[in-house]
């Protein structure tokens, strides 16, 4: 199907119909995104304030053929929020609509407007004394439509599951323009196909979501933050096993963290504050969220003497107020930004099954090695199996000297992770980045079932074209 | 699309590529349903030792345009087992697919096939020492393959979520024969949509589930269970909260009881030892599992303290052995079949949101009475917003005495519950039973959309017809 770009012809049409003050020239930042590979083009920028503004405006790209590429925060890492190719897209920004529509604390529901920033989102829950848990190093700019619409992830999947998890129900525009109003606030509802988890993860191209229902959790009474000195991955994995028989639900997070990525940190933010003097080859960040009479230091020490004793720690720092807790969790998340001042070669965001990380990580890092001299940094969420296992040069040398091994490097972990039953988009979803990869790896018969699906819910083939499939 | 029977002829092709012992010649539990409301047809019954055998028989079913009713246990209460009308169908019991292929104690996941009954899978979990926490009144009988495909709810939804929730992958076969392997063992994996949530609660209309990943839990250190007297509904939900605050995800299970179901089962089950001489109108029955560290009967003590200090219970009993408990609970599953032995002129599986709850039992007693002489008996899972909203005879008088005023029962109720953003079919599904709520009460555009759907991943309507949506 042939699509028309957002011209001046088609901007004039939405005029007639819509109020002047829903389009605005677009700034560059909108066809821009986070990793820099491409830049996307924009014929029609349109900030809607209504869910009946959005749908009048993916009607009209509906009639006129024009694509339609949906804008959260911008924040996505694989290039689903920008178009770089084919006719220039009218780019619909939710971020007007950002109203916390309504919070239920009794029933731990909130419904929030798609343009709602994560972080509000989640003081709204704060203020009403509830727990909104999703929690990413975006979450300043993020959006939660975009949270929704890929699925996202962050450090508190353990507990209480992705973004998918958390979504009671929908509001969207569906790619006939027409407006699914789908603001369940029930936990239990068995009335035909799941419409929701459908759009939810979609990045955009079947639907733009408009508003959520989101899920609430009681505020857990006490917090506590440890990292503990562990032998080696397979010795993570005992720990968390172990912290779960002791502590439930309690284990909010339970974050890798490598000794390379210590380095890294010391090398190029040297400001921030370090646990050990010497970082161990592994450690784990651990928090925990207790309920009502429950000591989390106290129960921290227990994990560490068992631990101790079992052989799986062997050295271990407990939080002992707000600040460590804080600077503990600093280290854990300067990494990302102490990786991109080092300049991966290559990076991945892959999950294997948990019990085979250890494996996973070993025969990684041979076939790493195998290619050439290269570092790798391998953190984050081992609770979930998600891993971001990133290749980095030698000291001295850069990414730019590495330029023709960058597919090599990478299709060889994507290969690995296959092999092993895992995911090479664990959590940053396919967007553009990662269409062959999809293509590649993904079973041939659920591929088909994806095309069939897009295909029935946006036949004109106008919602995100080019992301998660290929058009 | 016109179907063709599964007749002499077809059965004789089947027998070409699949051996003898596949099929067997049906008895009549295969086309009966518990409610006694359809009778079922059966051209051919097959009964499946592997995936592949699936898929050679929904192959076989396309190729010849036969209709296939896939087969669980045989539980479910909305007719999505029995297909009364149309050219007779094969159906593919799952019983002999009823293997545990793989348990992971590390990664909290096991895998089984369709076939397997859901007690053992609990029983499964258990031995591994985890949890698996779904758990409903059929659970010797219901197959974990029918629980997804009906996205079972039952009483531990509050804590540990629907069917849904619990499953991270599933073998199926498609329409067209083609198996999907997507047994997936990983937490977090965003590489394109969510087919396995499409598949889930599609009621055998999208495909035939041959087995699942499920995720398992940590098994509770302490259990508790209490009965507490509360004032009424709005007391009951005020205590749910007060009990979340204090004990987060502790709450298993939080059960609402009239005082009409526990005279029921006085009348009818006298044997069933009641927890009070005289039944309060309201109660509800608290299950508690706890981390280690913490004591239930401790906690229950609290939590009735308090609540009888701010006015929401005034009376309770806390177990004080297994014994107990077991009695606690078993008032509690005993309610359907004292329900069952009365005879009710209609009952509701409806949800609401929970902060409503009170307000619909108001209403909807109040529209019940002003159609007749009835007694409401309304209990359930309270907490999930899910209540058993069932309408029974007066004294001396039958459900026959009422027959011609059950249509009007059902749709007073239905619409108070569609007015008030509930759901006609919380748990149960929608099958034969519900065809036409769907249609009255879904978002037009939902319903466009999930039509499309099904015209998408099965073209040639083979797949269960009539269940969920009208041929």
């Amino acid at each position: 199907m042939t699509l028309n770009p957002a011209d001046e012809a088609f901007a004039l049409r939405l005029r007639e119909t819509l109020p002047e003050q829903v389009f605005r020239s677009p700034e560059p930042r909108y066809m821009e995104e986070p990793r820099g590979r491409w830049a996307g083009q924009c014929g029609v920028l349109a900030l809607p304030r209504s869910v009946e503004e959005v749908s009048a405006l993916v009607a009209a790209a509906a009639a006129a053929r024009v694509p339609v590429v949906p804008y959260g925060g911008g924040t996505g890492l694989v290039g689903g929020q920008v178009m770089p190719e084919g006719p220039a897209p009218m780019i619909v920004s939710l971020e007007r609509m950002n109203a916390i529509r309504g919070i239920y604390p009794t029933e731990n529901v909130m419904i929030a407007e798609a343009g709602a920033i994560l972080a509000d989102v989640q003081l709204a829950a704060a203020e009403a004394g509830r727990l909104f848990p999703l929690s990413l190093a975006a979450e300043g700019t993020a959006r939660i439509g975009g949270n929704l619409s890929t699925n996202a992830g962050g450090t508190a999947v353990l507990r209480y599951g992705n973004a998918r998890d958390l979504c009671l129900g929908l509001e969207a525009v569906l790619p006939d323009g027409r407006i699914w109003h789908g603001l369940s606030r029930l936990r239990k509802d068995n009335t035909g196909y799941d419409l929701r988890n459908l759009l939810v993860g979609a990045e955009g191209t079947l639907g733009i979501i408009t508003a959520a229902t989101l899920k609430l959790y009681p505020q857990p009474a006490a917090r506590g933050t440890a990292i503990f000195v562990v032998r080696d991955p397979q010795a993570a994995i005992e720990l968390l096993a172990m912290a779960r028989d002791q502590l439930g639900e309690g284990v909010s997070a339970f974050e890798l963290i490598a000794g390379q990525g210590l380095r890294f940190l010391a090398e190029t933010l040297p400001d921030v504050r370090q646990p050990f003097d010497t970082p161990p080859d592994w450690c784990v960040l651990i928090e925990l969220g207790l309920a009502r009479g429950l000591d989390p230091e106290a129960a921290l020490a227990d994990l560490f003497e068992a631990a101790l004793e079992a052989g799986l720690a062997n050295d271990g720092l407990i939080a002992q107020s707000q600040a460590q807790r804080d600077d503990f969790w600093s280290v854990r998340e300067h990494i990302p930004e102490g990786n991109r001042r080092i300049g991966a070669v290559s990076s991945h965001d892959i999950s294997v099954p948990i019990s085979l990380i250890p494996e996973f990580i070993a025969r990684g890092n041979q076939i790493v090695a195998g290619l050439g001299g290269f570092r790798v940094n391998c953190f984050g969420h081992l609770g979930d199996g998600n891993l971001h296992y990133n290749v980095f040069p030698e000291p001295g040398r850069s990414k730019a000297d590495h330029a023709n091994q960058v597919g090599a490097v990478k299709r060889a972990v994507h290969d690995l992770v296959h092999e092993m039953g895992g995911s090479v988009s664990a959590e940053h979803g396919i967007g553009r980045l990662k269409v062959e990869d999809l293509e590649r790896y993904s079973d041939p018969v659920r591929l088909d079932a994806l095309r069939a699906i897009k295909a029935a819910l946006d036949p004109l083939g106008i919602m995100n074209p080019g992301a998660v499939l290929r058009t």
